[in-house]
C-alpha cells in the first residue's frame, strides 16, 4: 500500500488530496504575535490544544512563553502529559467513574493539573476521588453570557468556591469563563463582582481565566483576568478573518483539493467533502473559501465531494485535475479528521507530524 | 494511560462517554432486511462501506449476499482489499499521480475492481495508466438529478462510453448514478435512453447501478437498474427515520453522552459536541434526537459540548451525571470520527472493532 503522507522536500503540488497543510512561517508568526500581545499586557497565555492536537505545535507555543496548555478532555491531557507538559488545565466538568479514573492517574504525574466545575454534583465527585495529601485544583466555571456551561451569578460562583475551599481533597484555583464574543464589559463585571464576594469570605482567587480567539486582541479590555485561553488563533480560519482577528495573510491552514468534475458550465466538484472540511458553517452560508477564487461558492458537501457554484468565475475557474486551496470555515474540526498534519515552507513539505490527540475519546 | 475502550461483557452504563455504540441485533436485521428485498427483486446489492468503514460489518454484508462493496476512495479500497474483498467499485473520478499509483497497485491485487468517470479528462488519465493486458473496468457516472458529478445527458453518457470502449487499456462496465431522493422515474428514463443509444452503437452495458439509502426500498421502481448501492441503511439514523426508510426501532447506532451541566432550568449540557456528532444538519434544525426525550432539542454544538433546550421536559430530563442516548442526524460521519466502534447486545458490550478505513486520506 502506498502512503499518502509526503516526504519532507516534496512540493505541495505533488501530494495526494484532500490534505490540510500548515504554513510554518504563518504558524510561527501567529504564535509569536499572540504571545507578544499577552506579554505586553502582563497576562498569562494558555493556548488550547483542541485546534492542533499536535505535540510539536504545543511545544512551539510553550517555547514562545505560554504558561501551560488548555485541554478539553482527560484523554487529550494524557497525550500532552506523555509529551512532558507540566501545567495542564482541563476546562470541563469531569463526571463518571471511567473519566475520574483517568483524571486520578493524570494527577499523579502532572505537576500542575487543574479542572473546572460548575455544580455541587461535579465538586462532590471530584472531592471524593482525590486525597488531602495531594488536593486537586478546581476552578469555578462561570457563564458570563456564552450560554454553555457555568454558574449563572457571582453569588453562585462564590458559593461553589466556598464548597471547594471546604473540601480537604480540593484546592480552589480561581474562576473561569468562556465568554460570548464582544462581551468584555460583562466578563469584567462578573469577575469583579465574584472577586469582591470571595474577598468578603476571605477566599483567595488567584486565577481569573477568560478565553476565545475572536476577541484575543481585546483581552486587555478585561483587566481583572489574569490569563487568557485560545486555540484557533494558531492556525486561523475564515471565521477569524470575518471576526477581524486576522487577515487572509495570517491563514496558516489550507486544505488542498483537486477539481474532479466540471459537470455543467456553472458547477465544479472538488474531492473535499464533509469528511475533510466538516459541515461547520459558523454563520457562513457556504463551506469554505477557495483561495484566489472568492467568487466561487462551496454550496453543498457530501461526504467526499464539494459542489462549487462557479457561475461568477466560470471562465477563470481551474480545469479538471487542477489543485485548489480551501480556507476552512473552522480549522479546529479539520485537524480532528486527519491522523497526521503536513507542514510546509514556501510550498515545500517540511515535516509530517502525528495529530497525536486526534481520536481521543473521553 | 487507561483505555477508554470497554472489554466484552461490560454493561453500556459503565463505559466512558461520548461513545457511539451499535446494537448487534438491529445491525443484523438491517443487513438481512435490505438483502432480502434485493434478492426478492432480482437485483444485485453493493453496500457502501463509507457508513461503517469496518471490516467485520462488510463481512456480514457479504455473507448475507452482497455482490461486492462500494468505496469512495482508493485508500478505503486498500483496507478492504487487505481484508480479502474481491469485488470493489470506487465511485469516484480518480485523478492525479498519487491516487493513480494507488489505483494501479489495487488493480494488481483485486480480481474485480471498477471505477467511474464523467469526463474525457478522467478517462484519458485512466487510459494512460493501465495496460491492455489487464484493462481497468470503468463505468460512466450520470447526473440524473442529484446535481453532484456525472454527465448531463444520455447522449454525453453514450459518447463517453464510446471513448472508454475505444481505449484498449479500459473496459466499459456500464452506467452509474447517485440519484436525488424520490426520482425513480427520472433515473429509469435516463438509464433507458442511454441503453438505447448504446445498443444503437453496438456497445454492451452490463451494469446499470443506482443508489441511496432513503429510497432503498423503492429500488424496484427503477427496473432497468441491475444493482443498487447504499451505506446508511446498515446503521440508520434520524434522517432515515424522517425519509420513511425505517422506524426508530431500526436505529442500530446511538451515541452515549453524559449530562455534564444543568446551568439553568431550561438548559442542559452533554459531553458530545461537533467532534462526536458532527455539525451535519441534513435539513434538521437541531443536532440529533435524545432517545426518550424527543421534546428536548440539541440547539447548539461546540466542539465537546452539546447545549440542550429542555424547556419542554425540564422536570423529566436526567440529572447531572446521567447518561443519555443520542440518535445522530447522520451516522456515516460519526463513524468517521472514532478509531474504534463498540458493539453491544441488549446493553452488554460484545466486541470493539477498529474502524479500519477511518482516517484514510485520498
Amino acid at each position: 500500500m502506498t502512503s499518502p503522507w509526503p516526504a519532507a522536500g516534496t512540493p505541495l503540488d505533488q501530494i495526494a488530496t484532500p490534505m490540510p497543510v500548515v504554513d510554518e512561517e504563518r504558524l510561527a508568526a501567529n504564535i509569536h504575535r499572540a504571545q507578544a500581545y499577552f506579554d505586553a499586557h502582563g497576562k498569562a497565555f494558555r493556548p488550547h490544544i483542541k485546534t492542533h492536537k499536535t505535540v510539536g505545535v504545543a511545544e512551539a507555543q510553550r517555547a514562545a512563553g505560554a504558561i501551560g496548555i488548555n485541554c478539553q478532555k482527560v484523554s487529550e491531557a494524557e497525550i500532552f502529559a506523555d509529551a512532558g507538559f507540566e501545567d495542564i488545565l482541563i476546562t470541563y466538568n469531569i463526571l463518571g467513574a471511567a473519566k475520574m479514573r483517568g483524571l486520578r492517574e493524570l494527577h499523579d504525574r502532572v505537576p500542575r493539573l487543574s479542572v473546572v466545575a460548575d455544580s455541587e454534583m461535579t465538586v462532590a465527585g471530584l472531592a471524593s476521588a482525590f486525597e488531602a495529601a495531594r488536593p486537586l485544583t478546581v476552578l469555578v466555571e462561570c457563564d458570563t453570557g456564552g450560554k454553555r456551561c457555568g454558574v449563572q451569578t457571582p453569588e453562585a460562583a462564590a458559593r461553589l468556591a466556598e464548597r471547594i475551599t471546604a473540601s480537604p481533597t480540593l484546592r480552589f484555583g480561581g474562576i473561569l469563563t468562556y465568554p460570548a464574543p464582544g462581551s468584555a464589559a460583562a466578563v469584567e463585571a462578573f469577575l469583579v463582582a465574584t472577586m469582591a464576594l470571595l474577598a468578603g469570605k476571605g477566599i483567595d482567587c488567584p486565577v481569573r481565566s477568560s478565553g476565545g480567539s475572536p476577541d484575543l486582541y481585546q483581552a486587555h479590555l478585561v483587566p481583572s483576568a489574569t490569563e487568557h485561553r485560545a486555540g484557533t488563533y494558531v492556525y486561523n480560519d475564515r471565521s477569524m478573518v470575518r471576526a477581524g482577528h486576522c487577515t487572509r495573510a495570517d491563514l496558516a491552514m489550507h486544505i488542498l483539493a483537486t477539481v474532479v468534475s466540471r459537470p455543467t458550465e456553472d458547477r465544479a466538484v472538488l474531492d473535499a467533502g464533509s469528511k475533510a472540511l466538516t459541515s461547520d458553517l459558523l454563520g457562513f452560508s457556504d463551506y469554505g473559501e477557495i483561495a484566489g477564487f472568492e467568487a466561487a461558492r462551496i454550496v453543498s458537501l457530501s461526504e467526499e465531494h464539494a459542489v462549487v457554484d462557479i457561475s461568477e468565475c466560470r471562465d477563470r475557474f481551474p480545469a479538471i485535475g487542477s489543485v485548489v486551496r480551501i480556507v476552512p470555515n473552522h480549522t479546529c474540526v479539520v485537524s480532528n479528521l486527519f491522523d497526521r498534519m503536513v507542514f510546509h515552507r514556501d510550498g515545500i513539505v517540511t515535516r509530517v507530524e502525528d495529530v497525536a490527540a486526534r481520536g481521543t475519546v473521553w
